[in-house]
């Protein structure tokens, strides 16, 4: 740390996100990308864009943002595009949370959040999921704070039903409610149409998974059109040309193919319950995902243990510290090939481990 | 604006970019674009890139940080990438001023400073340029603020020598010197080097002015270690990811391109000549420029009034509302072709203008 750096920020722990190893090829299951590329259409989109760089992007992404209202149902003025889900909630932290308005998220969530709020200085309360690792919605009613809820949440999977949104969004009509669907296209139920009803509620939603677009960076946000113009203020004051030229032309091309899309998504939920059943079979306990992870541990091997010991083997997989959650590990869903070869593995690190 | 907007934030007037018209087919003289596509490898590696979207980019940027370095002279620790130079001038207003390193920079320059002073609520001090409009460095000598000067400065296009950025780096040892070099390829000399030797010293270029990328979004930052660790710090609790897989390609093809933007500028520098010639033949005071860009007015005809009949004509120029301002344009030097058109467009006008 320099002499210079801010005292706002010198107790500023930052994020760590999963390893993304450039050299050894590893079987990545730690980051929750797609096991399928993009389409054809998707690359031929953005080598047409390549040429014309030397030209500023649109600031205002219209192709991108029409597209993407219509393929939601709701008007263009409702949605505002960004550089990856991370830019749209740091964007949404700033505008709607601060001192008379703190946030609240579950203890156990998406480890960003706690290090935004940090950035920004947002006093948050951190509301303990139940022991099954369920939300319990009741202390989200009527709570005076700006929520922050992912549904399906991370890294447990487990997802709200919608009704439980829609009556903690009713309950809390001066803050904000952001629902973080990134993993909502695996069997969750998204928010977005109750935008239309609730002017609090800002749903949050990401290229980056079920979309293939994890190396793209483009997440979005819906919402009522005057949060959504809030969050245009801060965009233009932070970085008004946010999405590029190639990551919109992208977007464009992937909101075309959304038959590939949900045969992607079939897929990796026919392989999220055979690997499920398979673990199950190994006596791990299996949180209910619906999402394109799982979160399991088993008695026979510690959390840590298994992560080092498919590391070792060559797949990756993502353990989290915190003591709640030290047992489990967070296994991405590829491809069925690839969840053969992990169940193969942990199979023979419990035979090594446990003769 | 929401009932839920921060109070932090219910003042905040956005930056707005130059107009990005989508439509019409306009001469852009307005955003300092570069006229040259970029080369054919960069739309290659771009290519490549975007059959691997599915998976996240290397958040620490590392084959592209690692080429930067070299081609800069400096070590990879002392670079940092971003998502256009204007992340990474927030990263730094985020990182080094806050209440008790509060900013300076002139009362013209680069209009998005104030903007992101008012987002992060730091204090900043507006300092007069000279008459003449280049920078007085006295009231930036022991000044105890955080100094950022845009060199060459913009819409002014006027530059500072290295020695008067060095006694001004030299002279603040407790606060941050930002410079910021957007559009040092044109003429200017870089500080670059006397990074090595000042710990208080960063220096953020873009790709988006001489190496033809601004629809690709690439900027970086290069100081001493320590305050590059601390941009790090700052980028990784608020987008870890922040340059995507397709830019980052395209920012180390590009690298390897240098005799392409080697000729682009020199040709830049020809026209602008051309240009300044030229104007000044029809009677304008064009200020000395060592940017991709003229700053430009006439006693014929006034500053918006100029910009108004130019548009009307096809083509945009940049015109800002500020009275200090007011008489002039900011003029992006493109091709010759371009250029000849844009002043004999602008001798119509003023025949038409002025029988």
């Amino acid at each position: 740390m320099s002499i210079y750096f801010s005292g706002r920020l010198r107790s500023l722990v930052p994020y760590v996100p999963g390893e993304q190893p450039q050299k050894k090829p590893y079987l990545k299951l730690n980051t929750n990308e797609s096991p399928f590329p993009p389409p054809p259409s998707v690359a031929e989109a953005v080598a047409a864009e390549a040429n014309r760089l030397q030209l500023y992007s649109d600031p205002d992404s219209r192709a991108l943002v029409e597209q993407l209202a219509a393929s939601k149902g709701v008007k263009p003025t409702q949605v505002l595009v960004g550089n990856g889900s991370d830019e749209v909630l740091s964007f949404a932290f700033q505008a709607f949370a601060d001192e008379t308005h703190p946030l609240c998220f579950p203890d156990i969530t998406y480890g960003f959040y706690p290090v935004l709020a940090e950035l920004y200085r947002i006093p948050y309360t951190c509301i303990p999921l139940r022991e099954d690792f369920t939300v319990d919605p009741l202390p989200y009613i009527g709570c005076g704070r700006t929520v922050v809820l992912a549904n399906p949440n991370a890294p447990t999977g487990i997802a709200l039903p919608l009704e439980t949104i829609e009556k903690i969004v009713r309950a809390n009509p001066e803050t904000v409610v952001l629902i973080d669907e990134a993993y909502v296209d695996f069997g969750g139920e998204s928010a977005i149409l109750l935008t239309e009803k609730y002017e609090n509620l800002l749903v949050v939603q990401t290229f980056s998974k079920s979309r293939s677009l994890a190396g793209g960076r483009l997440g979005f946000a819906v919402g009522s059109e005057k949060l959504i113009a809030d969050l245009h203020t801060v965009r233009n004051s932070f970085n008004p040309y946010n999405v590029n030229r190639m990551t919109a032309a992208a977007g464009v091309a992937a909101l075309r193919e959304q038959a590939y899309y949900d045969e992607n998504c079939r897929a990796i939920i026919e392989n999220r319950a055979w690997t499920t059943e398979a673990l199950h079979a190994l006596g791990f306990d299996v949180l209910p995902s619906q999402a394109n992870f799982l979160f399991a541990r088993s008695e026979r091997i510690g959390g840590e243990t298994l992560y080092l010991e498919l590391k070792q083997r060559g797949i990756l997989v993502r353990h989290f510290g915190a003591s709640r959650i030290a047992a489990y590990n967070r296994i991405t869903i590829g491809t069925r090939v690839q969840m053969e070869r992990l169940i193969d593995t942990i199979k023979t690190i419990l035979e090594e481990n446990d003769p």
